[in-house]
C-alpha cells in the first residue's frame, strides 16, 4: 500500500528521540535531568481545574461552536486587546486545541503551493515542516549572536524575499534561542512586511513569560493588525501544556477561514477545557504569578550554573524558559565535531539530557558555531544545580 | 489580502445554518425541539469524569505522546479487537481529539491530489468536503430505500470506479441513513475494495450505538485488517461528544502516518481526557448501558410518531440515533418543491427543527425523492412525543 506523496514532505519533533534517548539512559538505572523537554513540571492552578469541574457539572459535556465557546473568545479579546493596546472583538478569536494548531491553519489560508514562507531558524521545528507540508518554499531566516541575546540577520532576511514570498512567521520571545527583538528589529520586521504585502504570523506563546520588562507585539505597530494573526497559548501561563487550548486571534477573513478550518479537523476544542480557560483569563492571578516566579528561580539557578562553565557563551534571557548556549569552544577542546554527539556523551557521562541546535529546523549552510538548548521549566531548582554542577564538572575535567 | 486557493475546496457542515434558524426561532420566544442535533443531552457517566480529576491529581496536565498514552492504545486495542473478532495491538491505535479528525487524516494519508475516493452520499458531509480540500476527485455512491432500511446501490458504485480510485469510505450503521448492510453487501464492498486495491476508511462511530442485533465489522472479513483504518469515537457510547476523544485503528503504515500528523497538528490529545478514556472502557458499564437504553427509548418514541405520519416512509433503525423518513409524499400533498422550505416551515408552524438531506453531501443529479433527518439523541421522550405530534397534526391538518 503506497502511501500518499505528500507525506514525504511533512516533518517532525526531531527532539522525541533525544526523549527516547533520555528514557533508555533512565530506564537503565540511571539519573536523568531532562533539560530536553519543554514542558512545566508544576500543577495547574487548582481554580482552573475547579472552573473546568463546574462546567462538566453544569452539563457542558457537549458539542459548542467550532470557533469556540463566546465567553472563552470575549475574555481572550478583551485581554490580548489590553495586554497589546489594540482592539479585538470575540469575533477575531478562533480557540484552538493549543497553540500548535495555528500554526498549520494559517499556512494553509495564506500561502499557495509553491509559495514562500519566512520562518525563524533555528526555530520551532513545526513551522518548516507546516510551510514544506502544504507545498510551500520555506525561507529561513537566521540568528546572530549578540553580548546580549540574537538578533535577526535583517540583512540576510531581505536577501530572500522574492514576489512569490507571502508570510513571514515571527516569533519574538523566541524558542529556542530565549532572545527578543529590540523596538528597531521589530520596526524593520514590520516594514519588511508592509513593504512586500506579507501576512504575520506572530507566534507569542512566550508573551506573558518574561522575568522583567514588558512584551511588545508587532501586531501593535502601524499597518500590522490588519496583516497579523496571533499565536496564543494557555499552555506556559497556566501550565496547561497537557490540556491543549490555545488560540489564533487573526483579521476576520483569515479568522473565519480558520474557523472552517475547525469543523473539518475537530469540530470544537473540549467544552470544558474552554470554561477552565475563561476562569484562567479572569480567575485568581496568584497560580499564574506563582509558576512565573518558580520559573524565574529556575532561570536565576540554570543561567548561573551554565555561565560558571568555562567557554559556554550564553546570554541571559528575561523571557521563555530556554537557555541557547554557544557550545563551539568547548566542543573543540573537548575534540567532539558534532553537536548530537556530544549532546549524547553528556547524557552518559552526567545524565544531562538536552536537545542541540539540529532540533529546531534543518540546519542551514556554513554554520560555524554549535549551540543547545536547555530547557529549565522541568526541573527543581535543586535539579538544575545538581544536574547542571556535574555537567560542569564534565566539561571542566575533561 | 487574498486568502489561498485551497479553501475554495473546503466544504463545512451546513447544519450549522439550521441551528442558527433554530436559535433564532426560540429567541423570539418560541418553544423549539432540537431533532437538528447529532448530540446527546445525557450525561457522561461520573466514574469517567473522577477518573479525569484523578489524573489531573497525579499530575497528568502536561504532554503525552502524539500517538496517545500507552494505558488508553492498550485497552482501546483490545476492546476493539474482541468486539471485532481481530487483533490489533497498541501500535495500530492513534488516539486523536475525536472521531472526526480520522477522516482528514486519513484522505490526507492515502490519497494524492487527482486520486479519487468512494464515500456515501448522504452521509458525513466531511467526508466530501476533505477530499475535495485535498485535492481528490469524491465520487459519491448512493443508496436506495427499502422495506426494512436503505441499501448501497452497488452496481453504481461499481460504475464509478475507474484506475485512480485510491479508497473507499464506508459508514456502516450510518449518519443519516440510520441503515446497516447486509451480511452480502458487506461482503460485496470488501470484494470491491480487495479487486480495486482500495484502502478502506470503516466510520464505525456507532459500532456500540445499537438496540437490538450484533454490529460487524468490515475490518473482520478476509483480507480487508490489512487495508481498513477504523474510526473510533467515545463520542456517542460515553455521551462524550464535547470531551473530544477518539482514535484512528489502523494498519502499522497509516497509524504511523498519522501519529506524524498528530505532532503536526495538535501535538497529542488533551492528556487527563485520554485517562478518563481508559476509565470508560475498562471501567463500569452501567453508564453506557443505561445512555443506551435511554436512547432505545427516545427511538422507539421517535419512531412511533414519525410512521405514524401520513405519508412519511420511515423504516424503524436499530442503530445510530437518526431517522431518515422520506417525505416526497407529504411535501407534495402541502405544495412544497424544495426539502429546506419544508423544513423551515415546519420549525415555524411546530417548533420542530430538522435537517434535510441536502446537510449531508451535495445532492446528485436526478434525486426525485425528498428525506429529512431527525436526530433523537438532545431531547427527552416527553419532548420527542410533544414535537413530532405537532408536527403530524401540522402535516395532516394541512
Amino acid at each position: 500500500m503506497a502511501l500518499a506523496e505528500r507525506l514525504t514532505n511533512l516533518g517532525t519533533e526531531t527532539a522525541f528521540a533525544v526523549s527516547l534517548a533520555a528514557a533508555d539512559w533512565a530506564s537503565k538505572g540511571n539519573r536523568v535531568y531532562p533539560f530536553h523537554l519543554g514542558d512545566i513540571n508544576l500543577p495547574t492552578p487548582a481554580n482552573i481545574a475547579e472552573a473546568m469541574n463546574k462546567a462538566i457539572a453544569e452539563g457542558k459535556t457537549g458539542y459548542c461552536p467550532a470557533a469556540g465557546i463566546m465567553p472563552l473568545r470575549e475574555v481572550l479579546a478583551a485581554d490580548v486587546s489590553t495586554r497589546r493596546g489594540l482592539q479585538y472583538s470575540a469575533a477575531n478569536v478562533v480557540v484552538q486545541p493549543g497553540g500548535k494548531p495555528v500554526i498549520g491553519k494559517f499556512v494553509q489560508t495564506v500561502m499557495n503551493p509553491g509559495e514562500a514562507v519566512l520562518y525563524p531558524n533555528p526555530g520551532y521545528p513545526i513551522y518548516e515542516s507546516m510551510i514544506e507540508y502544504y507545498g510551500g518554499q520555506s525561507l529561513p531566516y537566521r540568528y546572530v549572536q549578540t553580548a546580549t541575546g540574537f538578533a535577526i540577520d535583517l540583512e540576510h532576511l531581505r536577501s530572500l524575499i522574492t514576489s512569490s514570498t507571502r508570510a513571514i512567521i515571527y516569533n519574538n520571545l523566541q524558542n529556542p534561542l530565549g532572545c527578543e527583538s529590540s523596538p528597531e528589529e521589530m520596526q524593520a520586521i514590520a516594514d519588511i512586511a508592509v513593504e512586500h504585502d506579507l501576512t504575520v504570523l506572530a507566534d507569542e506563546a512566550y508573551f506573558e513569560m518574561r522575568y522583567s520588562g514588558e512584551s511588545h507585539s508587532i501586531a501593535s505597530l502601524p499597518g500590522m493588525q490588519e496583516r497579523t494573526v496571533l499565536l496564543y497559548t494557555f499552555s506556559k501561563k497556566f501550565a496547561m501544556t497537557g490540556w491543549r487550548l490555545g488560540a489564533a486571534i487573526a483579521p476576520l477573513p483569515i479568522a473565519e477561514s480558520i474557523a472552517k478550518l475547525n469543523t473539518n479537523d475537530e469540530s470544537c476544542t473540549t467544552h470544558f477545557v474552554q470554561a477552565a480557560g475563561v476562569e484562567g483569563i479572569i480567575g485568581s492571578q496568584e497560580g499564574p504569578l506563582a509558576i512565573l516566579a518558580e520559573l524565574e528561580r529556575r532561570r536565576d539557578a540554570a543561567w548561573g550554573e551554565l555561565a560558571k562553565i568555562d567557554g559556554f557563551v550564553c546570554p541571559r534571557p528575561e523571557s521563555t524558559f530556554y537557555l541557547f548556549p554557544k557550545v563551539t569552544t568547548v566542543m573543540k577542546r573537548m575534540g567532539f565535531d558534532e553537536v548530537g554527539a556530544f549532546a549524547n556523551a553528556a547524557l552518559h557521562h552526567t545524565g544531562v539530557s538536552f536537545c542541540t541546535r539540529k532540533h529546531f529546523g534543518r540546519p542551514q549552510p556554513a554554520e560555524a558555531d554549535h549551540f543547545v538548548r536547555f530547557a529549565y521549566s522541568g526541573l527543581s531548582v535543586a535539579d538544575i544545580q545538581e544536574g547542571l554542577s556535574a555537567l560542569r564538572s564534565w566539561i571542566e575535567g575533561a
